[in-house]
Parts: structure tokens; C-alpha cells; sequence
């Protein structure tokens, strides 16, 4: 009973945590998010309420796990043959994704999450992907923070307070900006 | 009984209006938001809660009305005598104040009006009246969204997703990407 927690994480406490995002993601689907609590996220689960109330705190913090644990592309971004091509075609597809109902949402709970900085580091990661790829081929490579503050920011910062989103052409001005180009 | 609506801005309806927001923002300094609820509004402002929820829908609203309220700035950006020297004191200040407790509410209430867009308005209006001190002494005024989506939107972003905000360096090299320098 005195083992640190992280010894069981794989384990029993890997297959409860995957169950319950899990009840989470399949709760999403079939009720208004307001509508969702932690006793249905339980009963779903198979766990008790308090596993839950443990473990997260309370269900804010559940769904913004959630919603990061979405977060995490399937795939590598597409590789195009240019940098300017994959930048381009990675930004397009982010729009597109947080312009989406799902999108408004998780960007919503992954404000509450204690752990919102995972969200950057996802974003880092894949920018990271498309940047090594052209190591090499390009003269000067950008940096992963230029590419976040003038590609990413701009993208979430319209859809979250502004009237309308980026438009494409907008999206192409921050990406020629932030490849100084 | 058949006059517009609108004939009646100004009068009672902008007292009663007033009352409200006034009773919200005296509620959120003395409860935690999560505690706050319409009957209490009501009851402060002296006002039956059908009155708030015929206005504004729910609290939510309500709340994203006091804050875009609360966001129009008192006095105009500092005049510092230079374009350059204008953002960055106006964009400091900003960054500053959405990185405290109210700013980060305000920001999160925002996200849930009908008229976020007004967000972008009030920006905007601000960054105009720094362009046009400097108009006709600047070779070329950069346009507005320009400074948006490159001095603003990442102050916004990091400060919501990132694990800390912009550091005073970083604006500055945002500022001088938005102004071409």
C-alpha cells in the first residue's frame, strides 16, 4: 500500500483510466456536455464515483484530460516535399479541425485542465516532425515558437473571440510571415 | 406594448441594465463565479430573475456581457511619442492584465457570448487610435488585423494553452514581426 502510484500506471490503473475516458468519449456523443456527470461517467466505467472524484478532482478536469488525450494526431502530417507545402497543409487542417464543434469544445475544457501546457507540447511535436524533415534543405529553419505565436495563435484567437475564423488567405499571410518569406 | 425594443434603450431599460451588471460585479468580489446564480443577481439588483433570463438566456451570457463591459479601457493607449514605443506600452499593459486572476476570467466568460466578436471591436479600436496619431509620420502603418494576429492573438494563446505567457522579450520580437522591423 505504500508503493508511489507511478508503479501501477500500465497496469490495473491504465485499463480504469482508459475505461473512463472511455465512458467519457461515449457519453459525448449521446448527451449535451452539460448534461454529463461524474456518477454517469462511473456507471458507464464500471468505477465509483469517488475513483473518479480521486483521481481528477472533479469532471472539468476529466474532460480536459479527455479532450487532450484527443488532441494526440493518428497520423504524421502529411509531407508535401516543401516545408512551406507541410506547414501549410498541417494549418489548414488545424483550422478546420478547431473550427469544428468538437474543436470549439476541447479547446474549452483544455482550459481547465492543470496540464493545458500538453497542449503546446502536442502542437511542438508535430511542428517538430515537419521541421526535421527539411533539416538540411533549407537554409534557415524557423523555430517551433515563431511557428506557434503566428501560425497557431492567430488560428485559435479567431475562432475563440473573433466574429469569423482566419480565412485561408489570412492563414497563408501568418505562414509567409512566420517562414519570413 | 408594440414599441420596438430599441425605444426603450437609454431609459428604464438602461437603468435596469445598469443595475445588473452592477450587482453581477459586486457578487464576483465577494463569491467564488462558481457560487454565483441568477436569483442572487436578481435579488441585488432588485429585479425578478424572469427579467435576466428574458435578456440574457442564462448566466453564462450574463456574465460574458459584464466582462466585455468591463474590457473597454477607461483612457486611451499611452502616447509615448513613437509608433513603436505606443504598441509596446499598449501591448505590455495588455498583456499584463490578461495575465491576472480577472483577466483570465474575463477571457473564459468572453468565449461564451453570442457577440465575442465585440472582443475584436474593442482591440481594434484601440490599436486605431495609436495607428492614427501616427499617420502621415510612418512610412506605412501596418493594418490592423496585422497587429491581432501577431501581437495579440499569441499573448491570448499562450496565456490559455500554454504553461506560462509571452515573456516581455518574446512580444517584443511579436511587435517588431508585426511592424516589419
Amino acid at each position: 500500500m505504500n508503493q508511489p502510484k507511478e508503479v501501477r500506471t500500465g497496469g490495473r490503473s491504465a485499463r480504469v483510466q482508459e475505461s473512463i475516458h472511455s465512458a467519457v468519449r461515449q457519453l459525448l456523443k449521446e448527451h449535451e456536455r452539460a448534461n454529463v456527470t461524474v456518477p454517469m461517467v462511473a456507471t458507464l466505467a464500471g468505477v465509483t464515483p469517488s475513483t473518479i472524484y480521486r483521481r481528477w478532482g472533479d469532471l472539468n478536469v476529466l474532460l480536459a484530460d479527455v479532450a487532450l488525450e484527443r488532441m494526440r494526431p493518428d497520423t504524421e502530417p502529411l509531407a508535401t516535399g516543401s516545408l512551406r507545402g507541410d506547414i501549410q497543409a498541417w494549418a489548414e487542417q488545424y483550422l478546420d479541425e478547431m473550427n469544428s464543434e468538437p474543436g470549439r469544445n476541447m479547446m474549452r475544457d483544455v482550459q481547465s485542465s492543470p496540464t493545458k501546457g500538453t497542449c503546446v507540447q502536442i502542437l511542438g511535436a508535430q511542428l517538430r516532425i515537419i521541421l526535421e524533415r527539411h533539416r538540411g534543405h533549407v537554409d534557415q529553419l524557423p523555430d517551433i515558437d515563431r511557428l506557434l505565436n503566428v501560425i497557431v495563435a492567430p488560428v485559435v484567437f479567431r475562432i475563440l473571440f473573433a466574429e469569423a475564423p482566419l480565412t485561408l488567405e489570412q492563414l497563408n499571410e501568418q505562414i509567409d510571415l512566420a517562414l519570413g518569406q
